[in-house]
């Protein structure tokens, strides 16, 4: 397999952004990608998007075609390919692309993530979250992603004595973080007891405990590691990609306190990657739910199961803490564009490696990790990345 | 990059199956393949799944998870990824999955393709089938596929003097070839007159001119090349293939009479396999209209430019005419469940190339071709087939 680094990233502010389309969106994360990597419009062979249901949310399918289109790459026919895999598409979208330079296909491929969430009513959007579940057993029945969500979350007090304050200080920090991130949705700290407080959405969880709906987009520019000094002196490589399913439904599982997708997803990344979780100084974690950072960092390996509540409590995975986790705002604080989320991950973590995060920078970064959820858990992507020199 | 191989096929019929769910329909067609090439779910690396609009039709997004849960593997957490591109799912599926082998990510791969498109209405169904066209410019105004391509046909007669009994040659040929095929939804032959006469539906195109909705699933198992033979004596070997995208709405292009990504993806596949169009058999290209298959196979280069309709009337592209074109009876009488359509025509080439196509068996086939479009022609996929031996 060819090494492959991304030479380029771009995304937009997150957030209800109803002066632009998804049409907009798109185009500006991508160009943006595109001029950071300093390349020209000649050198794209491929454009990959991560996209979860503008079908359902703005009418549209088939927006690979669309992107190309819109980005004015329509006379060049690229081929253009949309991944769907639930909140985890952006992520699974990178995974393909790489491949697809991995395979000797091709050199340059951009990939983006872009999701218009807003245009639609927050009833619709909770339906069609929801039909990243399983339809028949359980969004029809009326189950929600907070209430799915919320399953996990009292199961998992039970078992390990995880409180609503050690969930609340996952909110509390990644809103600190968010603060420090131009683009993100909430740029504002929030405080335990604001958390705790806030209304009930699905017990335990409350309105603090929930990512928000988003619109926004984020892109890279990816490129076979023996081009990529071309374009840039701080490549930063990809090491080790995983991905995993499970069950859909989350009754069918083995245990719904362990995402078995994440274990998998994470130790075929690290070992493809020849790295431990020590080996990681930040990490980029799927937070739809403030248990869903908790749940993420005990299966990745970074803390021990069942003490994710009390270690993000102590800070352990506070900026330039032990580990940080969530740099950038997470999806609590900076913002939920489900199908860019991978890719804005991905964004993140190179912009950490590269020394680029200005005021939320994670000093001496080397390596950098994202984990993005589909569904409740029924697909996991990790990706890991390091610096090139 | 490494060869690959296909040693599994499997299909369901295709047609109104109101007994049967999306799931039923993929787990069935999934383990025919897996049956086929007679290997054990342990060699299972990968399933790649082509769907349209899982989300439209049955409100379920992330059937990626699903199809792998639903065919036993959830235990196994593969990796699964679902690809949308309209019409042309299916194919850029088996791309995909092909380049995950070609990079050495994957050995063994099940790509599938579905849709169950009769439990929503008629009226419902061609609303989603113009999501894939382009929502804000073609589909917010009423604009059908059928409408769409009825303006392609009305232009393809304006400019070559193309009939409407060449257009309702195709639909003659393919019943025909679909009498002989099992599996197909209209195993009937129908007259010339027949089709004429049938009712207009966006004139010049008649009912008889359109492809109709259905459910139904196909499933290939892919194989690095390599290893292929510890499978099967027979494997299929993909030599080239080639995927393109254009402009999403019809009336930014070039021409509507040639379609510019069939043209770009059918000279990557050719040029990739460093083949020429008179190399190859039989070709499975689209037809969801009659007026599709003359664009297509003058812009894959087997006919002359304008000349699709008369070469089609002359019996040029009958089964074990100068090309067999459709031997499955294509999209128009084979049927057209959309995610389904590129993997099934797979699965119709591989099975012509073995020599197992039976009353409708392509003589002496040792090369085949697929094509399939996404939209009105903004996506377009050619693979190409060719024996091992």
């Amino acid at each position: 397999m060819r090494d492959v680094a991304v030479i380029g990233v771009g995304e937009t502010e997150f957030g209800e952004l109803w002066d632009r389309s998804f049409r907009d969106l798109g185009i500006e994360a991508g160009l943006r990608a595109i001029e950071d990597a300093k390349i020209t419009a000649e050198a794209i062979d491929a454009v990959y998007v991560g996209n979860m249901s503008a079908g359902k949310f703005i009418d549209q399918e088939h927006v690979s075609a669309l992107v190309a289109d819109y980005a004015g790459l329509a006379d060049m026919h690229l081929p253009t390919v949309r991944v769907e895999g639930g909140g985890a598409c952006g992520a699974v979208a990178l995974l393909q692309a790489r491949m697809a330079i991995a395979s000797g296909m091709h050199d340059v491929v951009v990939v983006g993530g872009a999701e218009k969430m807003t245009d639609v009513g927050d009833v619709q959007a909770a339906e069609i979250l929801a039909s990243t579940a399983d339809q028949e057993w359980e969004s029809v029945f009326g189950a929600t992603f907070a209430g799915l969500f919320a399953m996990m979350a009292r199961r998992h007090m039970h078992e390990f004595g995880t409180t609503r304050e050690h969930l609340a200080s996952v909110a509390v920090k990644n809103h600190k973080n968010g603060a420090l991130n131009p683009n993100a949705q909430f740029r504002r700290e929030v405080t335990l007891e604001t958390v705790l407080s806030s209304p009930m959405v699905a017990e335990p969880l409350g309105l603090f405990d929930c990512a928000p709906l988003s619109d926004g987009a984020a892109a890279l520019v990816l490129c076979a590691m023996d081009e990529a000094r071309k374009y840039t002196d701080t490549p930063i490589r990809i090491v080790g990609s995983g991905q995993a399913s499970d069950f859909l439904a989350l009754h069918d599982r083995r245990s719904i306190t362990t995402m078995d997708a994440t274990v998998a997803a994470g130790e075929r990344a690290l070992k493809a990657a020849k790295l431990e979780p020590k080996d990681v100084q930040v990490a980029e974690v799927h937070d739809n739910f403030t248990i869903t950072e908790i749940l993420a960092i005990e299966d990745l390996g970074f803390v021990e199961k069942g003490k994710g509540g009390p270690a993000t409590l102590e800070g352990l995975t506070a900026l330039n803490g032990k580990i940080s986790v969530n740099p950038s705002g997470g999806l609590k604080a900076r913002g939920q564009p489900v199908g860019a989320t991978g890719v804005a991950q991905a964004v993140e973590i190179v912009t950490q490696l590269r020394g680029q995060a200005g005021k939320r920078q994670v000093v001496g970064a080397q390596r950098g990790l994202t984990h993005t959820l589909g569904g409740t858990g029924a697909t996991a992507v990790v990706h890991i990345f390091e610096r090139g020199d």
